[in-house]
């Protein structure tokens, strides 16, 4: 049986790790919540600024990834304790993956600048990132207090994101049919709408290891799913 | 010291754990290429009977998953073990979003049939895919090998399929400012370009697991990379 000594030090190395999520989270939470803001209010400088952040969230990952490693092989844990370390190397990965996304999000921001495709498509645009963004924040509220049915809340919501995002890419559409100058911005703009779906989507990845953090199971049904932009774009090839 | 019966239980285990990545590997890289297969040549009915063969891809995913924590659980192996059960994991991990990726060429070769701007594209569209496919058959090679500088390779071309991917795009963007009728299958198409640059970045991941089952250590460095459409969209927006 182990010694107090060492239990006391494993549950410090697992705290480390847990700490290093929470801390990853809120990174990556405000680069997402300020590349849109800069997008909607066409601050350039601001966009530009926030390509470099990224970087601190990889560091994160890669951080929390080693010393994930390092635990798993020094105090060779079982069960929930495994659980709670493998979860945490998972849940890293999506986080990373939503860091780039927001990354990617500033960068078509520079290239949009103050730009009247934006203007005209902000209302969807907005709808749509506060409601990812509060995705995000109730998921990571989710990992932090071990709550299943607020993880299950996110997993059965991404739906409606779906649905969001089929009405921006439906507006967006329209813009590019209008006038053919609006292209090169309405494909930065598609390119925003679909960082934000997929940002959706790494989001309920990490409600279901939030589940299998606390149930122990990883849920493999398919989760529900909204309105798919095929049918706007097959309705479209229709009319034309 | 374990016994020798527990230590030949483990390989197998482990065996059964790797050869499952090599099935995985081999069901991902056909799926992708008769995707992409079924797309340039216009087969919509091929393309909408490879839809549902991503499940399967999913299946194997969550039986190396579970799989690989139960062995973890039960052996408590450490050094190259443990590594070669963690890469397992997130080997797994990528392959499986490759698969969906493949699944999405799928979809949209559906949509877009016989489509006269997929034909004018196709000499592009067929080298970037060729280019991604070599990669991806290359990393799974690398794998089974436990080949570093293989994988290295793979890691380091993976700025040459950026390059494929710009000039894809560069190419549809044209179509579409041509004539407007062209945009929703542009759309698609420009689709399909990102998905086979993201299969070129998910090839990338597996390859530095493939470094790290070898090494121990994850390259953390940042990877070549190729020339941005963001340019292309500069360029575009400043004549237009």
């Amino acid at each position: 049986m182990p010694s107090t000594h060492v239990v006391k030090a494993f549950d410090d190395e697992l705290q480390t790790v847990i700490s290093k999520i929470i801390q990853m989270g809120g990174r990556v939470e405000w680069l997402f919540s300020a590349s849109v803001d800069a997008l909607l209010s066409g601050a350039t400088d601001r966009a530009a600024s926030l390509i470099a952040e990224d970087a601190d969230i990889d560091r994160l990952e890669a951080a929390i990834e080693d010393e994930a490693i390092l635990v798993i092989a020094r105090r060779q844990p079982v069960a929930t304790d495994l659980r709670d370390l493998f979860s945490a190397v998972k849940i890293a990965s999506e986080l990373e993956r939503i860091g780039d996304l927001g990354k990617t999000i500033a960068k078509r921001a520079v290239l949009l600048g103050d730009d009247r495709v934006v203007r005209s498509a902000r209302a969807a645009i907005s709808d749509m990132a506060n409601f990812a963004r509060n995705q995000l924040k109730t998921v990571l509220d989710a990992y932090v207090e071990n709550d299943a049915a607020k993880a299950t809340s996110v997993r059965n919501a991404d739906a409606a994101l779906d649905t969001h995002y089929t009405a921006c890419f439906r507006q967006i559409l329209t813009y590019m049919m209008e006038d053919p100058r609006n292209i090169s911005s309405c494909v930065h703009l598609l390119h925003v709408a679909k960082s934000v779906e997929r940002i959706g989507d790494h989001t309920t990845n990490i409600a279901e290891y939030v589940l299998y953090r606390v149930t122990g199971e990883i849920p493999r049904d398919d989760r529900p799913k909204g309105e798919a932009i095929e049918s706007v774009l097959a309705a479209e090839a229709h009319r034309a």
